[in-house]
């Protein structure tokens, strides 16, 4: 699946509400058109969209009813700022079980996992405040960054040229796709900007600087 | 906004793309219809939705033509595992400028924050992997969470109480709206798990154990 099918999905406020219930536990389609008060024909197609997407599978029971589970594993990040649109999907790995844990006597193991995961939890948040503390770092740079080019840009095209680069090092094709720019106009730019020594050549790549 | 409205508006493929394209240059109407071939009206249906919502904003130029730019910093982060459906959206604080770095010579500093930005891009992408390693291992000790369940629980309502203590502490009110089940019969329930310690009151709430 690509970060747009999932973005797709998950603009559906019911198709949310289906991940959310099978979150807390494996549902008949009944159960779930009850839960959410909606048609069973509605419901239907959703669940068929999820099981083409491969979020979510289909069991039979003895009776040969069919429920349904979650089977992915599946993080989405979406950043928007004045500089950046990003979004980035990534399939969660999973660790392979700790014996050790399995082998506790049930009860008390529950207490002992239940603790586990608030410190996890507790953890994972000290971590993402650092990320976020990089990414507000990063977007306040790229601000500057912007500053910087408004001053030594001489028009509009050569400050979307510099900005894309800010992105990474990219040859004059790619450049052009991406600004929407022919090469034979890209290239006037260039010349004049490498000459300005704003941007330099590295192998068939144009870099900042 | 919230996380919901977030997602309803990027669930649409044309905003998505509205959105990149600002994120590399403020741009006018015109342009954005151009650029993504879509009909003026359209795009202006969007670009009120988005502005609506406070995701971007217009100013005017010169010539009084409107252009329109993003103004958020937001970070919504989605993670779908068979255990969890969690959506968190998060404001992005932009710390202040450093002064330092705005008095450098122009052309030479672009060159040095765009090393700033690769090293941040760099650390960033470090703390991400211990974020997810994190994550896979809080998905790995949920589904221990759900084996021990399993055992312990006499029938799926037990376990569903179980499960859902497992994302904090609740009151029985809190945890009859989580479950759908009204309280009179949750009470059975919670009577026969306290007496098996399985769960026991913390004060109003029930918590694991």
């Amino acid at each position: 699946m690509e970060s747009a099918q999932l973005l797709d999905i998950l603009g559906n406020e019911n198709r949310r509400k289906i991940l959310h219930l099978l979150a807390s536990r494996p549902c008949y389609m009944s159960e779930i058109a009850e839960r959410l008060d909606v048609g069973a024909k509605a419901i239907l197609g959703h669940l068929e969209l999820l099981e083409r997407a491969g979020m979510i599978e289909a069991s039979t029971d003895e009776q040969r009813r069919k429920y349904f589970h979650i089977t992915d594993n599946l993080r989405l990040e979406v950043f928007v700022s004045p500089y950046s649109f990003e979004v980035e999907m990534t399939t969660v790995a999973v660790s392979a079980p700790q014996q050790q844990i399995l082998a506790n006597p049930a009860v008390k193991s529950l207490k002992s996992l239940y603790n586990e995961i608030n410190d996890l939890v507790e953890k994972r948040e000290h971590v993402m405040q650092e990320y976020q503390d990089i990414q507000g770092i990063i977007t306040q740079t790229l601000g500057h960054c912007m500053d910087v080019i408004e001053e030594v840009a001489d028009d509009h095209i050569e400050a979307e040229i510099l900005y894309a680069l800010l992105k990474g090092p990219m040859n004059k094709r790619v450049l052009s796709m991406h600004l929407g720019i022919p090469e034979y106009v890209l290239e006037r730019y260039i010349e004049k900007m490498e000459q300005k020594e704003v941007l330099k050549r590295d192998e068939n790549n144009y870099i900042i600087g």
